[in-house]
């Protein structure tokens, strides 16, 4: 299994860097499992909140969340409830709009620009038969497996799985 | 978008805090982002639990949860999944009573005594349209951003997202 | 309601153990309250993860989370979505099984014998009707309520709501 002690090239690294761990900023630590429009615009706020007051923050894309880094999938994912206050999709994008909450793909640009960092998890590329080819590079820092998360969040003051 | 810097308001009272971090006690900093029954159950479970223990505690509601704060709202989410056992939530309830599990209500007045915290979040208001004046005061002690959440999850030793 | 002070036996020796805090390995705990296939494996991922790193991990399963622990229930969980990519769940156990993924139970044995520790909790039980003869003994270490959580949980580098 991928979690095997074999695979964790960064553990050393992060012994290291405990050593230090007084001067470090604070950290934000996402596992975004859902692929679910309403939860992406939670973890990409959430995040992107962290990073504006001096945070680090990382998510870790898996399963279903893994879905919004394809190209073009970003803003395709369902709400996590058909109704909310009765109103679909559209109609939240369009309410979204109105109150000014930028597009998941505005948000993300701030979360990039602001130094967040985007990990894609290997084993659902695997389940799924997804190459880097399909994904969106631009989203992407950089690829890891569940020793790479940890090392992330044993760090961090907020853990969250969305 | 409502994490920009200008408005942390709060942020130099949190720094200052910072400084005095050893006498506090732990605090537990919950998101409630579903608005279903079983998932509102949980988190004022935990976070009575917790308050008890001699722990703060911070519930942040926000999409979905947040419909729960409207007037007469608290017993209206549905159940997570349709079946519980083959149970629909009716039969949850009665047997919730029976083994002496409180009504949600009653969790949210122990919660209040026991001197939890309840944040409303902005923006799904503004994507609503509701006001304030749609939300049951009784259950709400602050409206805030996701600033505000971030500013009490950062000092928690429990973060959860629901 | 069972988060009372009354029940909380274990709160002395939780403060003990907070004055040798330092010498103490991470840890990580999870409530597992949903029973959905993938959510059952990003939990046990993660925490086999933390555990072969050198960090204790606990789990605790309530609510629909709950049922997996029956008696032949670990891998009769539905997927938290209808479709993966288009595909149903047994399509996504091949798909698995082809990239080398374990199966819940081959997870559980190696978290169990990583040293894992899975709390189950009394009052679904008592909301089911289920007693521990209904439950897999073999999965179960101790048996809880809100309390057990939240010494496990104040103690965490990694809490998570699953």
């Amino acid at each position: 299994m991928e979690y095997g002690p074999s695979k964790f090239a960064n553990k050393k690294k992060m012994r290291g860097k405990k050593m230090v761990e007084e001067n470090k900023p604070d950290k934000a630590t996402i596992i975004v499992h859902s692929g679910d429009m309403d939860k992406i615009y939670s973890a990409l706020i959430v995040a992107n909140g962290a990073l504006s007051m001096g945070m680090e923050a990382s998510l870790y894309f898996t399963f279903w969340g893994l879905q919004r880094l394809q190209k073009g999938g970003l803003e395709k994912g369902p709400l996590s409830k058909m109704h909310f206050l009765g109103l679909g999709k559209s109609m939240i994008k369009s309410r979204m709009k109105k109150a000014n909450v930028a597009s998941l793909e505005h948000l993300f640009k701030d979360f990039k620009e602001l130094g967040g960092k985007v990990i894609a998890c290997e084993m659902t590329m695997e389940i799924m038969g997804v190459s880097k080819e399909d994904l969106d590079q631009n989203l992407i820092d950089e690829y890891g497996a569940v020793g790479t998360y940890v090392n992330e969040a044993r760090d961090s003051k907020i853990t969250l799985f969305i």
